[in-house]
């Protein structure tokens, strides 16, 4: 078996055999075949894609190639959520302490932001402290004494995700559904979970933006999920806007933490409410929705979801005092108001407009292993629906290291704003739900 | 300008601009975009192809790369020929002394062989002392004194087409018509030649088998050399059988001097005539193809091309005592004959067959960089047309080094041998001919 030979059958369209993917990912990581030839492959597979079985086979091996959480023993089930990606989500930092407090256990390991699309670790990071690179016993350690744990992927984990991902990303093979399938799975199923919640976005500020697209990609998780013996559910959520008012790194934890006192906007308690309660029922914690749903409603409002927020907080390093009073945290060194040119509605805030413009004012990476400022970004005080005066104020954008970028910022956030006389159809953030053979 | 954005457009089947070839041939000859890009490159080319124009500025920037050879001062045309590639395709060694005595410069720089296909730098270094790496000074000095060189390519001249042929080469995107284009025509142009004849095979033996692909090739070849300013003629030649009667190296020298001495295959003479007549009304140096075949024939039956080949080969340091008694030249260590297995006539001889029965023999390259032995190759003795009986003798297989290689060989041969009842109609030679534009 050569490289040169699976290289040619996946440029003609063959299908490859599990022998021949697995050989391929294995002399990958070990280094026998170089990048250059995986760099030929992936772009076979971004424009010819890849069958449910050789994707199955693809993250199988992933998965393979490093450790994996175990979660055995806990009498709790082990269930995560994942995102495809945003702007303004910051939804993980809600459910994940609330799923646990409804009975699950949340071994949780995310993603740093890239792009546009904000990453739930920067946002963490913003919290004086709190580590994000737990082994992976201190993770197993973490979430079976308390139930939740939010960390960074371990480098033993699934090293296969790493040195492919850094390859597409430079190669401009990153958007394929079978190359993303085998990412999220390969990282998922190592965390030791046996259930997954997905939500798939769908817009301008996601991932795969056309709804075709995004639901080709639930298919395919959704498929190889179940190959994988992964309990399995996906959300289709809407992406076009941002989600919340907050869309940066402290500002959104600053957002997390009025949702979890009870407060914050209803489109974040919306869609937090949808996805706890599907990781409830897919464990069999609660019979049906309806139900898991009321129950965590009940826990984001008695304060109890707020509570193992702040003891995840604390378990993991982090200063708890600036949560209980977000105001004793620093203030960003440079703020631009942006003014509404008119009076009358606002229609709609595009969500890759404000997304790119927090990315400028320092609130995201251009390119893997940029740092980010923990206090720039964008603070939306009017969204879609919301009255306006002219020369109002629709958002504040802040920034403490790139004052320069205010300027190009303001001029996005601006676009990204659309006005009328009168206020738009309510926004459907809940475009559909799918599952495994449907 | 970055590649990873050239890649991305390539990638979704956007015409690249002349500008965003340029920056990435030039920046991954420089070093500054890295193997792995390239890859990537390589293969959403293989797979997306490219327009005329983006063939071209390939070319233009691959010739860019390194030095050119130049005959602007030598009062004879300087034109070459380039066949696509097969087995038993030894019309070069002829054909470039011929057309030198025909009032000709032939500045031929030549290529090795790889798999099934031979190599006319091979085959001429099968000749003891026969220098095939001729500096650009010495190579433009031997063409101005006696008209003719067969030689190597320069490692200063076209730099680009070493690097990116090596890693398509490792990449499986050899077999892509814009990059085939870019390489051939930018070694060719780097010559200094005015005028190319394209000799585009058909064939299990050829590069492109189908019709179909090798005047898809002939055409990209055509109109990129007329945006070059060179002027080009194609012949479509059948190879799915063998040229003449000698495939490998010395056994293909030792066919050439047959045909040098006005002896030979027919089917060798007549392909090496009608490409020659080309390069002689292709330059103008005779008005018309009946009277440059004439001429031709003339000089090769006077020994005129005979008495040139064999001053080219003493310029280049190579020992004329075994090519004019080639009895002295050692004889192979081992041989084997196969036999006919039943009385009749030779339908058939299929070229890929025997190509890869030499190459097993030792007469070609599985890899780059691989020996060949000069000794080893396959002699038929009955070709298309002839009369056979059963327990005759239809080929001789020889090898030196391969002793092992002879039973599969054997195996091999057979099997490319068709036997009937009846001889087949005459083989056609010369399919077609293709000028720029039509």
């Amino acid at each position: 078996m050569d490289a040169r030979t699976i290289l040619a059958k996946k440029r003609d369209r063959l299908e490859l055999s599990i022998d021949e993917i697995d050989f391929l990912i294995r002399s990958y990581v070990a280094g026998d075949v170089p990048d250059y030839q995986m760099a030929a492959f992936l772009m076979a597979v971004y424009l010819n894609g890849m069958t449910p079985a050789e994707t199955f086979a693809l993250t199988s091996r992933m998965i393979a190639s490093g450790r994996r959480a175990h979660f055995d023993n806990l009498g709790r089930p082990a269930v995560d959520k994942h995102s495809t990606g945003g702007v303004g989500d910051k939804i993980s930092l809600i459910l994940a302490p609330l799923a646990a407090v409804c009975g699950a256990a949340v071994p949780m390991m995310s993603g740093r932001s890239l792009e546009h699309s904000g990453g739930t670790l920067d946002k963490l990071e913003a919290i004086p402290g709190y580590r994000t690179d737990l082994s992976l016993e201190e993770f197993q350690r973490q979430v079976a004494e308390i139930g939740v744990a939010i960390t960074g992927q371990t480098a033993e984990m699934v090293p296969a995700d790493k040195k492919l991902y850094a390859l597409r990303d430079a190669t401009a093979t990153v958007a394929s559904i079978p190359l993303v399938t085998g990412s999220i799975l390969s990282k998922k199923t190592a965390e030791g979970i046996e259930a997954l919640v997905l939500d798939v976005k769908v817009g301008s500020g996601a991932f795969f933006k056309s709804a075709e697209s995004a639901r080709g990609l639930a298919r395919s998780l959704l498929t190889v999920a179940d190959k994988l013996g992964l309990s399995a559910v996906a959300l289709l959520t809407d992406m076009s806007q941002p989600l919340g008012r907050a869309v940066g790194n402290w500002v959104e934890v600053e957002e997390s933490i009025d949702v979890l006192r009870g407060r914050g906007p209803a489109d974040v308690v919306e869609l937090t409410l949808e996805l706890t309660a599907r990781m409830l029922t897919l464990t069999g914690l609660v019979s049906d929705v309806v139900s898991a749903r009321r129950q965590a409603a009940k826990c984001l409002h008695d304060g109890s979801a707020w509570q193992k927020f702040l003891e995840m907080v604390r378990a993991q390093g982090g200063e708890t005092s600036v949560l209980e009073d977000p105001r004793r945290y620093p203030e960003p060194r440079h703020r631009l108001e942006v003014k509404a040119p008119r009076s009358g509605f606002v229609r709609w805030v595009d969500a890759l407009g404000v997304g790119v413009a927090a990315l400028e004012l320092g609130a995201g990476r251009k390119q893997i292993g940029d740092a980010v400022d923990p206090l720039a970004g964008v603070r939306l005080l009017k969204v879609a629906g919301e009255a306006v005066q002219a020369g109002e104020p629709v958002a504040v954008l802040q920034t403490s290291q790139k004052k320069d970028s205010l300027t190009v910022a303001e001029r996005m956030v601006s676009t990204a704003y659309a006005f009328g006389d009168h206020p738009p159809d309510p926004r459907k953030l809940i475009l559909g739900e799918m599952r495994p053979g449907n």
